[in-house]
Order: structure tokens, then sequence, then C-alpha cells
């Protein structure tokens, strides 16, 4: 129960921290923190928790991060649906109280949100098959850095940096195409506030992170042999 | 009384190096660092003095801090006054160098200074809910970051690094809404200098960060139990 | 053949992770990330893939890396040839997912990628010797990084972060001057696809980086001979 | 004579690093790095060379680090002089690289290269009393880090990260007042490449930071106590 807390209160984070950067400060007038802030946002939300939580839970904050591990041999399957519930709903808690916060001022339009999307709800309108091939690329690239960052042969204690910055480097290419997801509770949380064509391409940033993840915990079992 | 020397010097520098690369450098023209080199150099002063005193006095710098850290059981009660009084005089120190540095420009007025503030005093014109839910929540998972990482179970040496990253995190998020404060001493020390409306609406960023530490300090005291 | 997975997988992600920020993102209208944003890009690549390869392959992604640290006494010359081949394959894979996910932009033209070039393809329009120096001189100086912080007296662990933040270093000062290459895998991976004047420039990208990576081996070898 | 010729490259890479990024860099058209840019160059040219060069020289770099440790009882006092004068001969050759490129740009002109000043030389026209405090002070602070974070109560292996990035934070905060010195070997490489009122004004960038210095060993002498 403590786990399904603390991956709660960490994706709450990851929403409220990457999204909430975007939402409120990225284009802020002339001193705005654009993408490269909501980058570096989105990749601390994981690194703060992972020093913060990670002797707790884990410290996974996603479904395909769960997903990926599962099928990397690194974490047990009974626990997978436990922690993407947590997941999800810490999400949904995260956007809801920056929608508090959003709301408070004056003129505020939800618009866009900081939800996912691709054709011309992409940033820089890249069509369904650049989405799809982004994010199951940069999914499977996330997990093979996490399986890779907590082998028992990587240095100790330095895995949450190696992640957290990984976040970070994947929004720094693609928040361009997609607005960047790779995971599945951040985008749901943003869809749900938006509703309309965030829901119906919703299903996207389900499947791609998922398949990218199982993916690379094909690969890592094979690559990484020796140790696991 | 090393101890005091130390906050009181630590807490200068928060002031000095997160305000004052605010007041002088992130609006400087074409080449300004905006609200993301403010949001570094916040997060910065921390995580550099955490490793040069933390050592010394733990390195809290910051009256919630030590507040919070004293209701998660990890600071002796006697020791929380003395502490926010070395903050709060650090803080005032560190806002009078800045005054020096800041004035020895030609046609230098103080304006906002760095302060705090919500409605027409917020950067963004957020109003008072948001301030207020803004500033209970950052300082929350400020504290739950500093509880997480400073855990017996976290990687050793690393907390530093988590918690310094934390605030540029915090930072990054919230300047648009209150300015960012979730700490009471670096509010206080703008506030005095600035006088008038940012002393009016100073008590929220006492109240705001304390109640958030407070919550953080019982909310990890479940959390985290295994191991305090 | 486990280490030539690694290494071919990390250059693909070095090539996809930096030149991609560069071409999907840099620009971006308001928002885009710039150099700053490029340079961090690339030092996070290797970062990345230091931790979740390094155990592997040793991490080298790039031909010149390979060949330093044969002159410098730590990699077998067995070896060199095919990490080199490995590190040239995975490049072009990168710069071929690039390309899938770039054009899916409804008026893409690939203009020069991100090749790298001096003269006119430079640019800030450097010339041939201030791109040969700054080439070789930089390659020199991340080699003399690698050299000196995989070294046994090093911290422990550290080496990954401190490798990685150097390549960022390196693209903050010389962007304007060639692009930055330091990587021939990197420069060939684009110059395949822009063909004409990149293939025509590419021999300056294959031989300064060598050199300098070479003259890097000889001098560690001399300044850091107690420990090796 | 190692340890010399570790401090001479170490030093030419600081200002072919620091000084170079906002040369060639910072004022690129759109894409420039800024100020933050140029901040994180200068640190991360002390943090890769900190683990670079620390195990062979300690990595000092700058004629005021070395008189600060020699203060506070961590450096020999016959070896101060050998190391300022390897520190202010690699400050000139990294100048003079750092010309050699530059000056490969059509229309290129010196200007004032990236050179330190107060009045009408510094960038935001900061007068003498604010140039003086704001660099005594950030030499103090800066030194205070390296005293703490090398501690030996300080966690181990981290010391290079908190340094590197503590003058990172100290150039977020100051590039407008004197273009940040803290270093008398890093003015006096620019200085000579100016001529003119940048050696007017170069007594400032030695004093300065060496009052600045000392101030610093004697406060953690006293703060620092038990451990040293």
């Amino acid at each position: 129960m403590k786990k399904l807390v603390a991956e709660f209160i960490g994706t709450l984070w990851l929403v409220l921290g990457g999204c909430g950067s975007a939402v409120l400060a990225a284009a802020f007038p002339e001193l705005g923190i654009g993408f490269a802030g909501v980058a570096l946002a989105f990749g601390l939300t994981v690194l703060t928790m992972a020093y913060a939580i990670g002797h707790i839970s884990g410290c996974h904050l996603n479904p395909a991060v769960s997903v990926g591990l599962w099928i990397g041999g690194r974490f047990d399957k009974k626990e997978v649906l436990p922690y993407i519930i947590a997941q999800v709903l810490g999400g949904i808690a995260g956007a809801t109280i920056l929608y508090l916060i959003a709301s408070g001022k004056p003129g505020f339009e939800i618009g866009g949100f900081a939800a996912n999307g691709y054709g011309e709800h992409s940033p820089g309108r890249y069509g369904l098959t650049a989405a799809l091939t982004s994010e199951v690329i940069m999914t499977f690239m996330f997990l093979l850095i996490i399986l890779g960052a907590t082998d028992q042969r990587a240095p100790k204690g330095l895995a949450g940096i190696a992640i957290g910055l990984g976040l970070t480097l994947i929004h720094l290419i693609s928040i361009p195409v997609t607005n960047t997801s790779v995971n599945p509770a951040r985008s749901t949380s943003q869809a749900l506030f938006v509703g309309d064509w965030a829901l119906d391409q919703l299903w996207l940033f389900w499947i791609a992170p998922v398949i990218g993840a199982m993916l690379a915990g094909i690969v890592y079992k094979y690559m990484g042999r020796t140790a696991n």
C-alpha cells in the first residue's frame, strides 16, 4: 500500500511539474522557459522522485515503465496492474491541481493544456507515422536507459540522475513532434481535461509507449545477459 | 554557534544567488537568463551549500525546512527557533549585499526587487487561491524530496543534488504564479526592501510554506515508516 | 558481439538525440531550444548511455574515442575496427530514424540536416583553419576528460557525468564554428543524407578528431603516468 | 612538473571553454546561448577538469583558489607561486587558441573579447564599488564552496560537481556586473588581447578575488574547525 501511495504522489509530481511548467511558464512573455525549460522540468520530476521514493516503490511513475520492467524480468507481474492504476490516478490528481492553479489567472483558457497529439494537434504538425515512430523509439530508449542504469554492474546510486536526465533528453528531441508522452498516465491526465481530440488521439499514447517499452525489455534481456 | 553561522551564510547565499540572478540578470537585453536561469540559480545555491555546509548545520537555509524536518522527526525542537532566526538574518544580509550591487547601476530603481506576491503583484497576475495552493503544494513536495533523499535507504551523498535540483524544478513551475517563495526567510528579505504591498502580502509566504512543510513531515512519517 | 550491439544502439542514440534535437527543436518558433539545448542534448546522449551500456561495451560511441583510448593504452587494438564499424552503422541507423520523423512534417526540406561544415557551410562562416583548429583541440580535450575521468584514481562512478557534460561544453563553444563534430560517425551519418558539399567536407571531420584523440592519448600517458 | 602541466592545460580549458562560449556562441543570431549558456560553460570547464586532473594537481585553475587553499591550510605555501605562473600561462594559451578560431570568421573584430570590466566596460554599466563588492563576495563564496565540498566530512567524489556548478551559479548572478572574473588568470588572458582599458582595469580582478579568497580561508578555518 505504501508503494502505491508513493507511485500516486510521484506521478502527481511528474504531471504537476512537467505539464505545469509547460502550461504556466513555457510561453511567459520575454522570460519564458521554452521547450528546453519544460524538458528540464520533466526530467527533474523523475530525478527528484528517484531519490525521494526510489527506496519505497522503485519510482516507476509511468505504466510503460512498469510494463517494460516486467518484460525485462525486473518487476513482479502481479504488481503491474495496481501500479498502473495508482499512476493514472496520481496523474489525474496532478492535472487537477494544475488546473486549479492555472485557472487562477484572469482570462485563462484551457486550450490544449499540455495534451499530446499528432497531425494538426502536434506542436509542429507532424503526422501519425512520425508520431508513432517517435513515441515507440523514445520509450524504447527510455527503458533501455532504465534497465541499463539499474543493472547490478552499473555504478551504484547514480541511476536516478541518468534516468531523470534521460527523460529531459527525450523531451529536448521530441516535444515538437507529439508534445512528448512516453507515458500513458501523463497523456491520460491531460486528455481528460481537454476532452475532444485529445481523447480521440489518446490510444496512440498508450499503445506506442507500451510497445517501445516491451521491445526494450526483450532487447536488454539479450544485450545485458551476463548480470541478470 | 558554528551551525548558526553556517545557516546565516547559507541563507545569505540563497538570497544573493537566487534573488540576485533575478534582479541582475533575468531580463538583461538579448542575453538575459530568463526564468529558467533564475530557477537554475536558486537550485544551485542549495546544491552548492549542501556540499559546503551540509556536514556543519545540515543546510536548511529555510524556516519551512527546519519546521518540516522537526515534524518529520529529523530535527530537534530546541534548535528550530535559533535556526529560523539565523536564516532570516542571513536572508536580510544577502538582500543588503544585493541592494548594494544592484544600486551601482545608473538609473537603478528597486521596483519589486525579487519579492513574492499574488494578485496584481504576481508575475502572471495569479490570484490569492492559486498562490496559496501553489506555495502549499510546492513546499510540500520540496520537503518530501528532502525527507526522502536524506532517508537512510536512499543513495548516500546524492541528496544535495536531488534537493537542489528539486528547488530548480519548483521555480521552473511556479515563478509565474508567486515569483516562487517556499521559503519565508527569502520572502522576508525582499519584502523589507520593497515595503508597502510586499509587507502586506508577506503573511502568505510564511503560512503557506510552513503548512506545506508540516503536511510533508506527517505524510513521510507514514510513507517512509520502515527505516525511520 | 553484445559489445557491438551496444555500440550500435548507443551511437544511434547519439545521432538521433543530438542531431535530432538540432533538426527538430532548435529553431522552433518562440519556444525553440537553441544551441544551448542542442549542446545539452548531445551531452545527455553520452551521459545516459554511459550508465546504460558502459558496463557492456565501455560506451565509446565515437571512432575518435576508440582510437584515443587505444593510443592511451586503455583499449585493445584488435577491437578498434569492429567498434568503428558498429559506430558508423549505428550513426546511419540513427540518421535514418531521424529522417523518417523529420520528414513527417508538411513542407519538410532536408537543407543541411545537422551536417558539419566549414567555410560557407559553417553556421557562423568560419574558415578551414578555424574549423581544423577547433575540431582538433575540442577532440583533444574530450579525450583528456575521458582518459582522466576513467583513471583509477578518479572518483568511482562519476565519469559518465563528467564525460557527458564535457560533450555539452564542447558544443556550447563550437557549434557556431563547425556545427561541432568531434565524432566521425556522427558526421558521416549526416553527410550521407545531405550528399554534395557535406560529403566533400567530410574528410576534415575524420582527420581532425582522430588527430586530436591520438595527441590526447600521448599527452595523458605522460601526464597521468603514476596510475596507469 | 606534471602538476604544473595539468594546471596549464586545465586553465587553458577554462579560458577556451568559458570565454570561448562567450565570444563565439553567446550572441549568435536567434540560436545563441546567452549569459545562461556561458555560465554553464564556465562551470563545466571546472567540473570536467575536476574529474580529469583533480587526482593530478588538485585542479585549482585559478590563482585566487591556490591562495585561498593556502590560507585555509590545505595547500603548501611553496607551491603557490609555481601554480599561479602555470595558470596564467595556461590562460594566455587558451586565449591565443580562442583568438585563432574567432578570427577565422570574416569581419571579425576583437571588441571587448571576453574581458572583465567596470563602469562603462561593465556589461550593465555597474560602477567600481558594485564591481569590487561583487568580485570579493563571489570569490569568497566560491572558496567557501571549495573548502566545504573538499572537507573530509563531505560526501566523497562529488566536490567536482558542487564546485563546477558553483562557478555556473556565480556567472548566472554576476555576468552583468563585471562579466564575472573571480579568477585573475582568466582576466589577465583576455586583457592582454584587448589592451587599453582592459589592462587599466585589470588590477581590480587580481585584488578583489584574492581578498575574497583569503577571507574565505580564514572563515572556513573557524566554521569547519572540527575536521581540519
